[in-house]
């Protein structure tokens, strides 16, 4: 008997090199009807590539005009459905996560920050001009020309995760477009945008070998589709920091076959993922992953979302600054229990922090939406003011950041660096 | 040249077993104008003596009806201000957190549900109930008669910290009492309540020695003092969950001498103190501090808020079960990224799925509200949705907790264990 | 019914101010008919004091004549033994470390280097004379006016564990004494000596009230009791870094009621524990303990030495730099496979290393003894050479550590510091 | 400006499915004059094949004939030597590990008991027969058939270092060619050897193309070359637990271009690497590697063995069973500080106690060879006994094995578990 052979098949392939839109295997709606690109049998590993969530429209430049041009109604492809044999509404899809890895020759990645008419982001008031930082990853760790001084760990080498998901079902899907759709009802003429309702501008599914899909059924998905911008309760756009390879998650499985999807992998994230949509993305990856199927598992599990168990590799940064944010917001006024608005401050002090040390706020913006910093709601009863805390590891700078130095450094009059401003910039607005 | 004696002066003294507002170094409010009860030099290493932020009106007994009846215009009780010699405002007063540890034969502590009339909580809506559960101490750890089969660290032996801060300036103190108002005013009616204004109900200062407050000054006080409920900018209710011995903290300093008070001690608390105001306090302990001043410190250090250098003893708890909450509440409506939701939503998810186990809501909920759980905003772009984890360590537990335990358990039966429902209840309301 | 109470007994109070010698309670060999002094049931929460191991010989001042001086005969004196109602032979004895704490007043350590005919250190042959360095317990940190420029967390403060175990039954008393008789017999002359055999010289036990101890018994006890200097398969000096409070240890019973004693309480040590005998060791401590019983449980635990179950809680750091040492000896020897040449060398590596920053040799060696570095026997299969590895914490230091740093302040010039050569000193010899 | 392409070359290209003997950039002694077999720039990024450290002789599959008739005088396999440009005697080699992969297709591993005639190990006598057990690489954990029921992540995905090192001078070849013979000469006829002298029996370099090899020369190095089974003061056979992807160790430079090699990858190892020589070891894999040079390095770092940065990612591991041995043997005969035999008997213990669950001890000896156990050197100077520690982490195990389950285990009659006794065995002799 032997055992040597363990060829891994890779279920789709694709081409980072190629743009996406004409790639099979892709779509980027969450529909019950975009029919499976493959079919897998629980316990089986297979392999998936997964291109970059625009498809290829941000570039390893030193200009930021590829992030205000970002067709973002494009977005994010995702490479799927693939469908586990055997799997049946009220049931869980046990998804390992075995590893996840860059393409070769694509071993690097960028975060953003996108212009307010585009994406904008968290602090897009403070922020509204495009920006880009582009990563390499040189090992376990990523480095940046364009924010020196800089190094961390990926989590986990060096890929962690953004979307993953089973598909919806009809009424579910629904259920989403109903109560966005008011949402956006009540919020007229905000910028950016409350919330993204299903557009079939941009909208695709690129389908696999038979499964061909009427032109009636496209119209239908890109009429209906849900976007792929938020977290649901299916899970989606999870963004987890410490979700990668080693990791296990628990699906709710809402149609036959639960297909699943995934795409948009980051290389390091920040908790809170700060600068919205353009920032430590990988150009292109390799997931491999294993599933089994959990009988009646929603029930098992009292779940109706996601459960999550991290990997037990994890970098170890033992030394944080630590900064709170209240639901004061920058101009005074006082919000009821807001943590949004908390984290937003524990942000902006954080970037004041990071400024004085000679950081342009873009950088310190950029550096904060993917370093391995931590976001806590540390209190949210104490009336009126949620408190929220974050926490930068002081071991990713090439110096000591703590206050002690920092204050050192001011009385000796070295603490303002140089760090060259070297962000990609753009004069162009969207 | 003896070094043997180090006998470190405890500067405030208070009695546990004694009415709060009958004992000296003690008051309820921020203010300005509250005379310092003690004063020491900066490199003074000191011990405070701290009684529960009630000042005693919760007991170690197995009925809620001491929370119902909660006089919460008398909290907290903070010990303080200590004057330290030679702070200026706009300096920043560096705080080293020497030890935190009960009082002698006061080693337990509580948590509990508060009625939805009378302090509520973040679920209100769901728990309108009081309820509550006594925690003892014991060595490291932290059992409760209350909710069996679980067993906790106290964030490095056996007591956190809850509020510390330096007096406002008059000028900080007016910008909180308008900012609050105006919040107030927008939102009459709200139950329970957005904020809470100044009142002369219950407010209290307990001078030392000679220095007398006069009639005026102490309705001055009364009148226009901070409630002292909400973390601000001086840092207060901050409430971070590994902020304990070992700790260094940075407070601004807005009056001269400082003024820094401290009270309300935990022994422990999850990230967010779910359940609100009466949970994991500690019954009376003693704190030993000691200050450094840094001189222009706040330019320095680019702050306007608290900084934290966690202490590097932690407990070590590596797994986590991890739920996941989006700004969509429980009847469906969404919201537009309010991560204040998505903690419930998160909240919720734990609460069942620590039910299924066969604890009770309310026992789920105030674990939730003191064990070492970590609440991280996992994301806070992705329109509309807002995306907050809460992870549960599974170490605590004398069971394993993990999903594919609860799955084999739930079929073979014996799944829910009988927990007894042990929670201290009440039938009374506020 | 009321639960406030919690009084937790001291079986066994002691004056750290005053001899030793005369105090009930204490005894320095282990013997299986030294009387119980305290008798305790399973399940009650206690206090112990505990002496310094000399019964303090070692004084908080800056010379090391003590150290020179210091009567070996008398170690360790060990407070107990404790009676545990119900324990049998076969039998094991769970021990809850519930808390350790300095005395108040004598919040000190020292650690120190044993002259080589008193005593002696692993390194003896490279410091044959003795030294001293005296730490203060500051919090939960360590540090020394001896030793500048160093600050690190005692192991889960501030105290960690020496010397525990249960009294051995007369056929182990008498196997310890005729091996370790047989190894000195064929090592005579051994400068230091292979092994310390029993001695009426110093022999002590304190009996407590009614328990008289007839002369005969004592003599008796001091011509057979066991030495308490090393561990052995009871426990004994188990020296292990991180047993501290929050720790469980599951000890073999000898003898009826068990016999418990506990002493020589250190405040941190390194793996390794290198100087010897005297380093890191706490003038005078409190130890609260709980003890269980296992009804056969060497059987079912199949055990025939202790089992330890370390705290939860511990020091987190992260960044080590990392020596090797191997079976060779400094004079180019070549050992078979032996790891304690192995260790030594690695020893000499990072003392090198400490040494080109400034301190002297002495410093770094006492440093090695007490901070919180990792021993691993990395490799003990690849013949001839074992390999031992010494991982330094780098965050314990006030400077950058990390060889890159080095390599530049060589670079600078600015590599070695001026550590003021402060290790207490002798010019006497034993 | 293009900055996307990163191809990074492999400048040694191996085929794991072929005789190593014939193929090019191997070899299996130490000798400065085996010429490069690829020349590097410091900075530059490169990849290296490397095959299992017998070239191939161990199989995957369920008999251990190949352990018992493995030649031993082939090992190890390495990769090299690699030039680096401007590295002169003096100087450090700065190696940052940015990656290790199992070769596609070859992901697995093995560990084994070599027969004591052939190999043995640590407790070869008590297994002189020999054993194997295959492990699979399942994304970032490992499981094997043969001993079922543990799961545990490799050391930072999935595989750790063996041996690395540069050439030795001359003179140093010299020096360790003479004190090991010494040490053979004293221990003639010991089973197994107490070291391996220089053989030409299959000593083997595979040169790169025009660098040819003369006869002379090859007689030579075979004659002279260093066996590469132990560890020296150039590193070599370092075996370092955590040393993986991310680290960055510091090699002494002996020769001109330093002439690096390496081989033997682990994908995980316990402290100490209880079984030998047959463990744990990667079929076959590629190291991603940089070099750096720093002039006159080792007088700069005051160094003459490597020092190591041991990665920022590891897997965390929270809970531990702890074993303690001392320096006297099972058969009672008292040993002078002798941590080899005091890890011996903590190994011995923990054995035992695996056991007991329903192991067999040969089961429980592979296990303890490559599970992440942590071995410590817990006090070496305490007169006649060393004390070292193993750690059993308790998460790799799909049961719980602290003690107190183990003794309610015990006692409701399921503590042993049929594990199906399933290593691998063999009949044969060496």
């Amino acid at each position: 008997m032997s055992y040597d052979k363990r060829s891994i098949p890779t279920l789709i392939s694709l081409d980072p090199s190629a743009p996406a839109a004409h790639q099979q295997g892709l779509h980027n709606r969450w529909h019950p009807d975009i029919p499976a690109a493959a079919t897998v049998s629980p316990g089986q590993t297979f392999k998936l590539h997964c291109l970059d969530w625009t498809g290829g429209q941000i570039h390893n430049n030193d200009t930021a005009d590829d992030i205000v041009a970002a067709d973002l109604a494009q977005c994010h492809y995702l490479t799927g459905p693939v469908e586990c044999e055997g799997a049946r509404p009220g049931d869980v899809l046990v998804v390992d996560v075995m590893d996840v890895a860059p393409f070769p020759d694509h071993a690097w990645g960028y975060c953003g920050i996108f212009d307010i008419n585009n994406g904008g982001g968290l602090l897009c008031d403070d922020f509204p001009v495009a920006a880009k930082a582009v990563w390499d990853l040189d090992g376990v760790y990523a480095t940046s020309r364009h924010i020196p001084g800089v190094r961390f760990a990926g989590i986990s080498h060096p890929v962690s995760l953004g979307i993953m998901g089973c598909a919806p079902s009809k009424e579910l899907l629904d259920k989403w477009n109903r109560r966005e759709a008011e949402l956006i009802a009540e919020n007229t003429g905000m910028v950016p945008a409350v919330a993204y309702p299903p557009t079939p501008t941009s909208a695709y599914v690129g389908t696999v070998g038979a499964s061909t899909l009427s032109n009636d059924m496209m119209e239908t998905i890109a009429r209906e589709g849900a976007r792929t911008i938020p977290p649901r309760e299916h899970g989606g756009n999870c963004d987890i920091k410490n979700l990668s390879k080693g990791s296990r998650v628990y699906f709710p499985v809402y149609v036959n076959g639960a297909k699943f999807s995934i795409g948009d992998l980051h290389f390091s994230q920040g908790d809170g993922e700060l600068t919205f949509c353009a920032h430590n993305r990988l150009q292109a990856g390799v997931v491999t992953l294993r599933f089994t199927v959990i009988k009646d598992g929603m029930k098992k599990l009292s779940m109706d979302s996601p459960i999550y168990l991290p990997s037990v590799v994890d970098p170890k940064y033992a030394t944080q600054v630590t900064f709170q944010g209240i639901s004061v917001d920058s101009d005074g006024k006082q919000y009821s229990m807001n943590a949004t608005i908390a984290y937003k401050q524990a942000a902006r002090a954080a970037i004041e922090y990071l400024h004085s040390l000679g950081y342009t706020k873009e950088q310190a913006y950029l550096l904060m939406s993917c370093a391995p910093i931590e976001a806590r709601v540390a209190s949210i009863v104490d009336h009126p003011n949620a408190s929220v805390t974050i926490g930068i590891p002081t071991e990713i700078f090439d110096r000591d950041i703590r206050p002690d130095a920092v204050v050192a450094a001011f009385d000796s009059g070295v603490l303002k660096r140089d760090y060259g401003a070297r962000h990609a910039t753009t004069t162009k607005r969207a």
